[in-house]
């Protein structure tokens, strides 16, 4: 409360001084990451840390304002780039952070500079696009928010975010090393599920390395989010785990969805939200139950048959003590088979009423992509249309404003796969897909539509769900269906021409497919991919390019791989 | 046998169809370095391997040959560097592989051409020289041999090679996190000694993680040295541990040391050897004991109060069954802090008659380097005269060729310390040392001689051996003593001038000293450290620099961090 009062003074007091309130703000952050022994869940593990924390700091800004953060990498011998999840990058895309795309990865000793405008409000993320660094802790949350005097169309007394993760005991080089062997070692589903980076690993668990796991380290006590009885509380949620398609709830409370990915959400209900890895959701949470008691606040596992037990924090309602545990049993979420909800979810998911951008009616481009488990040589790797993802050596964004030609394949990808022929619901006959670095070049200022196409993976009887996360762009979510995409009659019978919803992530689930549609209007190279993160790394991604050659020189800083080390001092 | 025929018939074939036959030739090597999981030592655990290999493949060629090692870093976020321990790099500086002082590390994706020529006969080494990725695996032997025709001071029948090395199951990253912690965390003693990269750690160790120890894994069944009754045998012995200074003996059997760091040795006989790592040596040893049944090979750890079992390996007499377990218990070798034999096999180890290459018989320059652990500001670290070495962003190489001193510190390092006052038999009672990135300037062809002077660490009673090693360059040995040395009367008690070896490796015993000279003849910027691995990365090295302004343009190969990366297109 105090806090609040503090800041309330704090701005009127900025009002005063500054002449134009909504005047646009430099926000420096200084950043040093590094290995630290962590125990996110009682297992003491290596985690990376910016500035000694996993989740990283939040970085809160308002809209215009200029993030500036200056990221000095102390590891030892690994790189690092960092990704602004939903920032669109509109004139920035070198600071995109998309290691082999829009830079070279930063090498251990150097510091870069990522300076990029946050020109929408909403809830944003960042993390780690190098390897799988993401997963090791490399993460956190951007919070974006309207200038003094303007507001949301929804009120809420205050405002809270927390990151959800899952977490693996085994390192990310022990991971990638078993998804690139032969054969392939699959590290399995995680050990813990975190919340806002806190989780609770069973120490009794038989064959652990002794001395590494402790029931009562106070890391691993339980996240709180405290709460004051009778007010209303908008919870920032954000999603990113490696692996997990989570469903998060509030005992006892139920929750309005009011934001999805920056955008205002036509308000609805649920006990439970679904979400995603890449997504970020606001939802306004009345604190309206017995004030005498504490609640659970639970993530959950849906969409894979799996053995990771459910991650829970406290929803404290003051003044109970923050550590009291609820007398309840906590409750057990939704079955992790059932797509009903999670289509529901997704098709109540539409822009709010005064707040809605209409899509272009028609398209300039279809490009169906078939997600598929492929082996390739008889290593397992994730594909489109039968091509898995390869990242050349020398970053896009530099090969094509240099003209280097030479480093990535010419040949442009499939805009589809022989819908007519293969079966979606069978284990694919041919198993041999191909590698490709080569990109989808877009039309400047092009509509495009993408429709993405579940199928069955490797395994019998299984599709996954994948959520697939567009880099430099919102799109629509034009609609979502079960089975095979008809180009015939689904946009007919299932496209949101109306008020759909614009997000950066979208998942599509097992069988099913999700049609979304976005304008190239973003001079630069971009990536689309499952944002799971050992599905990208084998292969289960494409890039976009459009307008390049609309842009001015890069910064030197992203410089340093591949063919660029062939440059030389001015 | 069969092998050693048709050797023959193929170097008499050569003969017959190359009009010279000591023409020099190129040796091209194509390496894959990625992890993979190894069981060394019975224990499962991810090791850097070259073409699925630790130690990697032996390079062997002939004097005057190049050695072209084309290298693809197939690690996931990890850059790499290999150097070439033992050759000198004339006219290649930038070849030497040494991250941070003579290139960019490199990039995970890109590959790296190392060109270099052997300009000298005898046994080398290569390794990591980035992070501790040496320890982790990434290392090898290099085998130089003389034209045919031409032949050593010595004979022998067969000639072998193994690498003695001591190995962790904590990753690198653990350690090092551990290292750079405060309050310090140190790994530990080794878990095990490899002889030629196989060791057996006991599975029945408690506190283990379950699955991970197999001790019937043929991975870490002993290493075996066949040898047939009779025979003399040249065995090449490398050590490239970690931290363990080791004897190596053969049960039952002596050893004639006829060759160290690539000169020839005034031969002397041994029972054990004493070997530090970054050394090389070759021994002969005749197979004439009873052929019955085989005999263990030992290494064993000195100079540390240690709990590292000796490793244990075959000398297999043939047709004995090359597995059979020797009858015996193994030797236990000599006391670990008996330094007597020590500096005895130091002092013996001089110029073979007819092989002396006379040293200068005065000096230019006189470095005295008191080797001090320190703290700095809480942080455990090693000095050279109360200066912890920084390696800067932007290699050496590149910074003084291309002029960029704003990238280290301009002002020299100390030639000395107050010699007067110090105590190098008490813990230092300035225990703040300071860090720095400044280089010696060294007059190009000048003679220098090097003083180091060792002391007690931060531990009450203890100092350590460490064993130094210069890049780019052989130096004369030209004498060891124990305590503070003295300038006015140690030269003349002690100095060879008559016929010092020459090496690139040589020990400093604890509270002892080592006198060194060599002449600056090769233009080029070069470590010189102690090479234990965690000694190093805790700052303690220097850096020469010589005749850099004779050298021509460096490759841009080496180019890709700190200051390159302002560099253009060209």
């Amino acid at each position: 409360m105090g806090r609040e009062l503090i800041m309330a003074l704090f701005l009127s007091l900025s009002l005063l001084s500054v002449p134009f309130a909504a005047e646009a703000r430099i926000r420096h952050y200084k950043w040093e990451v590094k290995y630290e022994y962590k125990s996110q869940d009682c297992y003491k593990k290596l985690a990376i840390t910016i500035n000694g924390r996993t989740p990283g700091p939040t970085i809160e800004a308002q809209v215009n304002d200029t993030v500036v953060v200056e990221l000095k990498n102390s590891l030892l011998t690994e790189n690092v780039a960092i990704h602004w999840h939903g920032i669109r990058q509109k004139g920035t895309p070198w600071f995109d952070g998309t290691a082999g795309v829009t830079q070279c990865p930063i090498v251990p000793g150097d510091t870069f500079v990522y300076k990029f405008v946050v020109d929408r409000p909403g809830t944003y993320l960042y993390h780690g696009h190098y390897g799988l660094q993401r997963e090791a802790g490399l993460n956190g949350m951007i919070r974006v928010s309207l200038p003094p005097g303007e507001s949301e169309p929804y009120t809420y007394d205050h405002d809270r975010s927390i990151l959800l993760t899952d977490w693996y005991h085994q390192s990310t080089y022990e991971q990638a090393t078993g998804l690139s062997s032969l054969p392939f070692d699959w590290v399995g589903e995680p050990q813990s599920l975190l919340i806002h980076g806190k989780g609770k690993f069973d120490c009794s668990t038989p064959g652990l390395k002794s001395g590494l796991c402790n029931a009562t380290n106070p890391e691993c006590s339980p996240y709180v989010i405290t709460v004051i009885p009778g007010k209303t509380y908008r919870l920032r949620i954000g999603s990113l785990t490696s692996l997990a398609a989570l469903s998060f709830e509030i005992e006892g409370h139920t929750m309005t969805v009011v934001e999805a990915d920056g955008h205002n959400v036509e308000p609805f209900v649920v006990k439970n939200l679904f979400i995603y890895s890449g997504e970020t959701y606001s939802v306004l949470i009345k604190a309206d139950q017995a004030p005498t008691r504490n609640y659970w606040a639970v993530s959950k596992v849906v969409s894979r048959n799996n053995t990771t037990p459910n991650g829970l924090a406290i929803f404290n309602y003051y003044p109970n003590h923050p550590r009291r545990s609820p007398p309840t049993v906590p409750p057990v979420g939704p079955a992790w088979d059932d797509v009903t909800p999670r289509y529901a979810q997704g098709n109540s998911t539409k822009a709010r009423q005064g707040y809605v951008i209409p899509p272009p009616q028609t398209s300039n481009r279809h490009i169906v992509m078939l997600n598929t488990q492929n082996t390739i040589n008889g290593y397992t790797r994730w594909s489109v249309n039968n091509v898995s993802y390869n990242l050349p050596n020398t970053p896009y964004l530099i090969a094509v404003k240099d003209r280097l030609n030479h480093v990535f394949d010419q040949t442009p990808p499939p805009d589809g796969y022989d819908s007519q022929n293969y079966d979606i619901f069978s284990i694919a006959n041919n198993t041999n897909a191909t590698t490709s670095s080569s990109i989808y070049k877009l039309q400047f200022n092009s509509t495009v539509d993408i429709i993405l196409q579940n199928a069955n993976s490797m395994s019998n009887k299984t599709s996954e769900t994948h959520p697939w996360h567009l880099h430099g762009h919102d799109f629509w979510v034009m609609g979502y269906g079960q089975g095979k995409f008809d180009i015939n009659s689904d946009p007919k019978k299932y496209y949101n021409l109306v008020n759909p919803i614009m997000k950066n992530t979208v998942s599509v689930q097992p069988y099913g497919w999700t049609a979304l549609r976005f304008v190239a209007d973003n001079p630069g190279v971009w990536a689309f991919h499952c944002h799971i993160e050992a599905h990208f790394y084998l292969g289960m991604g494409v890039v976009f390019e459009e307008g390049v050659e609309m842009l001015g020189r890069y910064p030197t800083s992203i410089t340093g791989c591949g063919d660029t080390k062939s440059y030389r001092k001015p």
